[in-house]
């Protein structure tokens, strides 16, 4: 399966999210199938990384969004574990801070943008002042709506300079959160993780929805498109996002850096020996 | 073996890296054998870490130094991925920048120490500014021989305020550095690595050995204590960090945090059922 062609947003389409399964597994038979693809990819994207971190020429933004419990931190820890952490970070954004309030909604987030050899996961993102925000009326409607025009113009912007955009809405059924929800409840090292505004946040269920279809029709774009994750499947949404990052990496003609300096002078000077061309 | 008290440099005494054999491997008889036992440890650092994340209450700083190729990557990549990276993340110091040279030492580094809740690796730290500046004579001796009491009183302010600190110099023998050099020059993937003021800085290696030797007996404290790590064998050296690492998070007193909100409540009001004792 080419999970890009299936999974991402076609730009200027209209989404609904009804049309699309959560549980939605693909070709795959079994969640042990699933995870040794994945380590298989895993282990493919480690080599690609290390040359990105090498060469320098690009950048990598990973954006993760979705409703409480769909799973971003899962997808932190199981995909990115493939990276060397050297070269990796997740930028978490919660609530503004009053500072943060005080300037325009991508300050923040502009100040964690990946630098050239770099690869950031943004764990939500500027999104959440297209979701939260209009969701809770945050602002007036007049505000939200020229923010999708201007997070594209801003996307644009950082793949202008070399940053390759993936964003992933990670997607799972209302049936699904309650039962995750369940789990934490019964797992005494995970009860802090409840609010009661977890549960609140169900009474929007569906204006989130709604939010979420704006954000994925106005927002995909050629230079960064969005994927629908169906995630009720943990093994299926971290095997699909290792998918597209693999493909990703692929698609950015990363390269091994040339050495800078004359090998083989190097090699007879301080190793006292002939560097023979069969040795390379 | 207790690694803490095998390799600690007590405070106050007088480092003589003669004395420590970099290839020391302590009880372990095999390489295999220290992989396993890796493993083993990883898999008990993972809760710590997440409860340290979790709680908010406590940070960790890892400090690594170490010559050229004596393995500061090899330590972030195989004892930091136990971590969840959304409370990790690692903090390279290179060459400062202009803005950065016209700040005291400490500025750019006070940047980056973790907050309440995360671990940051140090790769390369504020102790480079008692090495290359020292043995290169970026600043006269008046202005690197008092960094070390300065590094003390910043450490001890970290300390301070919830900061637990643990710092590794990983030591290799100079001729294990030219090896390391040889296996770069002999794979392609890494010749890019290679540049010909690696080969000029051995020849300062005596150098540098008296100014680790000067860092290390006068900047192991209660607080921030120095290892050595013997690091010729790289299976050991991980060994040897995670060991210290997973000793210094048990020490910290991290605990799961205790639930927001009436779990019993929450079960009842929107799961529709009873939350027996026995459930939890």
């Amino acid at each position: 399966m080419d999970y890009r062609k299936k999974l991402m947003v076609k730009p200027g389409s209209d989404v609904s999210l009804r049309d699309i399964a959560p549980d939605f597994h693909g070709p795959i038979e079994s969640k042990q199938a699933g995870k040794a693809e994945l380590e298989d990819l895993l282990e493919k994207i480690t080599p690609l990384q290390e040359n990105l971190y090498a060469e320098k020429k690009h950048a990598l933004l990973i954006v993760l969004q979705g409703i409480d419990a769909a799973g971003k931190d899962g997808v932190c820890w199981h995909v990115i574990r493939a990276m060397n952490p050297q070269g990796t970070y997740v930028a978490s954004f919660k609530q503004p801070t009053e500072v943060e309030k005080q300037h325009d909604f991508l300050w923040r987030v502009h100040q964690r943008t990946p630098a050239l050899g770099q690869v950031a996961v943004f764990n939500r993102s500027h999104y959440e002042d297209v979701l939260v925000a209009r969701v809770h009326d945050l602002v007036p409607e007049r505000v939200w709506s020229r923010r999708y025009r201007q997070i594209n113009h801003f996307e644009e912007f950082l793949a202008e300079n070399g940053v390759s955009i993936v964003k992933f809405f990670l997607y799972i059924s209302k049936d699904e959160q309650l039962e995750r929800f369940e789990k934490r409840l019964r797992d005494k090292d995970r009860q802090w993780k409840i609010s009661a505004s977890d549960y609140a946040e169900r009474e929007h269920w569906d204006a989130y929805i709604e939010a979420y279809e704006a954000m994925l029709s106005q927002c995909s774009t050629e230079h960064a498109p969005w994927y629908v994750l169906p995630a009720n499947h943990k093994w299926f949404r971290n095997l699909a996002a290792a998918n597209i990052i693999f493909d990703t990496l692929k698609d950015m003609n990363i390269t091994t850096p040339k050495p800078t300096v004359d090998i083989d002078e190097i090699y007879r000077r301080y190793h006292h020996a002939v560097h023979t061309s069969q040795d390379k």
